[in-house]
């Protein structure tokens, strides 16, 4: 056979032969900008042949700090077509984590949104790798910003004349982009993506068997471009020739809602705090919409937010589970076939699990070094493997607590069943450890949330005298309703054995979240460390 | 990113985790033969477990000789897994050419069918390599047969009791299997497959934008398993867990129909003569199928054919178009969502074409060098290029005509309109070339097929005092229907340029056909070589 390599041209050339009057639809401020395959492929070729020019090498970084706009989109293709490497920058993390990455990674080119460049002020003078810096943006004002010299996207794309031609034999272990992903401590750590490993995890999105991207599809990545690649939207989308719709800057509940109806939407990507927002507008206002798969990662979904959109909004919700590690996509819950005959709520349990591994990889559950048995009761640290799965960190001695005889250890706990779905029960760090047993906050919250009172729902395990650990609970109520304490510890009672039972509810405005939307659990570990100390919340 | 191999332990491991109890269900002489995906993968152990104990090292190959069945379908698991190589083997081809590709890819084991054996018998001291003959069948008494020794496949299952362990990182550029295709003159032509290209063509077959086989299909080959792997479809389905239905020796139209509907297959696959028996049959007693596509390639199959499958059994035919050398899927006639709102007869003309490239190859359309505009109309050979796609055949000088600039001449010649749609115009060797024009014997049989009173059409072009080659039709006649040569020509007169028309037309019984179902004009052109040369035949 021959040798010819698994990259990002392959499937930017099929793109644009194929489906050149395809549409890229992005939401902005000002109304909507809309423009067809050809002409994305046009400026992408624009933008490698500038990023040349500028003496831009293979396997340099170019670092983004950006929306999910379509300028951002040609920066996904025309950074790797030319063999540089496509470095998104989470713009919700601290100055010092941006500092901290655009130096680790030695960015050479910033592409920063004109919204964003305040982010860029306080370390503009500590970048020492980077050369040129980009302003995305129609007319940005540059001669008002502090970050000098700078120069417009639009005008950098006008400069370009000459075609660029690109080399059809981009070698597949090339590196095509990194993203770093959030430490529990310490500074964010790196994950390269090569162009073998994107390929094939754009492959499996398009699987029947998976996701199904087809060019039957209007494809809305809702989650973050700086965010797992979008879940590798952007480029399956781009391959199978979906529509594509960018929902831009910072979008409301309501600008999503607005904006699947209007571009008829078949498939979008968020995590389960957006589809949280998305449902009370729905439920608000219904709305006629063309969703075939609301698809719903980042962490697990409550059962009732998924029975909310299948039996109330009849629009399927699509679990899918991955990691930043994993390119993200590792697993995904559709019903097989033999299950069909299930009834509604048992169907229901299974779509709320993380769903089958993706064909590609390779899935273990490991406890204290040994693989546990596919029973869907014996919980043990998911490991995964497979052509899209990271083997290190980048340049970080951290590589070392992750990964081990070729797996990636995921963190996250979980059971297998007999069927192969993969349930979620914790991650190893939020797992309380109560006198020796192990209690999922995970399964505490899913509980917490299907009471009719409460709107978000979180628990971790606190320092305590006698059990070492106990649950406590957080709780944000859904606006006029009410719930006492007592009324919510009976809820679990009900579910749960005694010992499983939180020591208290604590009543919050709102549950402090991560930079992409998950609950931010050590913040309330470390608020509340000490909190069932004193004496009189000693339990019996 | 890992480097985990692409290769067929990641995919049958997949299989067996995820999918136990799906069923391979073979119709045999007996009735049918019927069991798990689970009982399956302990035989395929078994036989690699036997294999190894024979002393068969990788790279080693295994010929086969057999029908669509489970035992088949074992060996195509067995033998790649260890390593070593899957030779199907055409049983059609003559004794001569058996011989010869079972010396030429130094075969060491042979796997025959019972009813097989005796294609064996004239040449079985002629085969210095092979060191092991087993015989498939129930329980087939060995002491008759002349060919000693040989072992009973059940037996040699029997004798193992030891379980295997499967290197999970064989390399995936080792050969898994190796298929010979009939030359236009010599011998039988290799082409060898990679675990990678296997791997890759499998996940392409996935796809929602091509066939999309998943876990909700049940699949039945027709395609015989000794011919470019029964297309792919014995290890796309394995690894997506759909159910499998093999038809066994010799099926019969009739047979066909009535195991499609019996176990509800809802993708069969097969070339054109196969869809043109199953039609009358569906014509003659009106069955209920589950069929979600009849999936035709091997050749272009007439628009009548098509149009009867969509519009009277209601039927989606789905036109696939690759070759041997391409694994074989190379394109796949998918409507555009864009195109849907065309009329019946526009969306048939799309249909008809051999469609869209498969995602993950290239294509150009190539004339004296020079590359082709895709405007529908510019013909050209095509040329492909992609990782399940053929870079040589095994051993043999005739490489050299094949390939060329790393991009494989395919022999058939083409346009490609602006959408992407491929549409076969004729073999290279099979265009009518009429003193000096191009004239496509293929555009001309469909016409002829199209005709209500014609069965089965053929057009060759021969020799001829004046233009050099003019063509000349063949045709049988549908049951009961009468036509005479005035009334045909007259048809093609509608359509055609007068010099298009054929010079005559022969009616036939039958149109002789290869051992895979296709037309075999080269004996026709043979046997009719001299027929215009007569004065009285010369047109003016």
């Amino acid at each position: 056979m021959m040798q010819t390599p698994l990259n990002l041209f392959s499937l930017f050339d099929y793109s644009q032969r194929m489906y050149p009057n395809k549409e890229i639809v992005t939401r902005t401020v000002a109304g909507s900008h809309r423009y067809s395959y050809r002409e994305f492929g046009q400026r992408v070729r624009q933008l490698s042949a500038g990023l040349q020019q500028l003496g831009l090498k293979p396997g340099e970084r170019v670092g983004t700090l950006a929306w999910n706009d379509y300028r951002h989109l040609e920066i996904y293709f025309g950074v790797p077509l030319i063999g540089s490497v496509l470095h998104t920058i989470n713009l919700r993390l601290s100055t010092e984590h941006i500092l901290y990455i655009v130096n680790h990674a030695e960015d050479r080119v910033l592409c920063v949104d004109e919204t964003l460049l305040p982010l860029l002020e306080p370390i503009k003078d500590q970048l020492p790798s980077v050369h040129t810096i980009i302003v995305l943006g129609d007319n940005p004002d540059l001669s008002k910003s502090p970050i000098q010299p700078a120069i417009g996207y639009e005008d950098f794309l006008r400069q370009q004349t000459s075609d660029i031609i690109y080399d059809p034999n981009l070698p597949e272990d090339s590196m095509l982009g990194m993203c770093y992903t959030s430490a529990t401590t310490g500074n964010p750590k790196g994950v390269a993506y090569s162009h073998r490993g994107i390929y094939l995890h754009s492959m499996a999105m398009g699987l029947a068997n998976t996701s199904g991207l087809s060019e039957n599809d209007t494809v809305m990545p809702i989650v973050p471009m700086f965010h797992a690649n979008a879940w590798g939207l952007p480029f399956s989308s781009l391959w199978f020739g979906a529509n594509i719709v960018l929902p831009g800057p910072a979008p409301t509940p309501k600008i999503l809602v607005d904006l699947m109806a209007k571009e008829h939407v078949t498939v979008a990507a968020g995590v389960p705090t957006i589809w949280l927002g998305v449902a009370r507008v729905l439920e608000a206002e219904p709305t006629q919409l063309s969703l075939r798969m609301a698809l719903c990662g980042g962490s697990a979904a409550p059962v009732a937010l998924i029975r909310t959109f299948e039996n109330v909004f009849k629009v399927p919700f699509a679990h899918a589970y991955g990691m930043t590690e994993t390119s993200p996509l590792a697993s995904f819950s559709r019903l097989k076939s033999g299950l069909a005959a299930l009834d509604a709520e048992e169907r229901l349990t299974i779509r709320a699990t993380q769903g089958l591994l993706v064909p590609g990889l390779y899935v273990r559950l490991v406890r204290n070094g040994e693989e546990m048995p596919w029973d869907g009761e014996s919980m043990g640290e998911l490991w995964l493997r497979g052509p899209w799965v990271a083997d290190e960190y980048y340049k970080d001695d951290r590589t070392q607590e992750s990964f081990q005889d070729g797996w990636l250890k995921s963190g996250d706990v979980a059971t297998i069943d007999r069927e192969g779905y993969i349930r979620l029960v914790d991650r190893t760090k939020d797992l309380v450890k109560s006198g020796g047993e192990w209690i999922s906050s995970v399964d505490l919250e899913n509980a917490l949330m299907a009471h009719p009172s409460i709107f978000e729902a979180s628990v971790v395990g606190v320092a305590h005298p006698k059990w070492d650990e106990r649950p406590l609970a957080f709780v944000v109520l859904k606006e006029g309703k009410r719930a006492t304490k007592e009324d919510i510890l009976d809820h679990l009672s009900q579910s749960f054995a005694k010992w499983w039972v939180p020591d208290d509810v604590i009543f919050l405005e709102e549950i402090p979240k991560t930079t992409v939307g998950k609950f931010m659990k050590r913040e309330l570990r470390d608020r509340y460390h000490d909190y069932l100390m004193s004496s009189n919340q000693v339990t019996e």
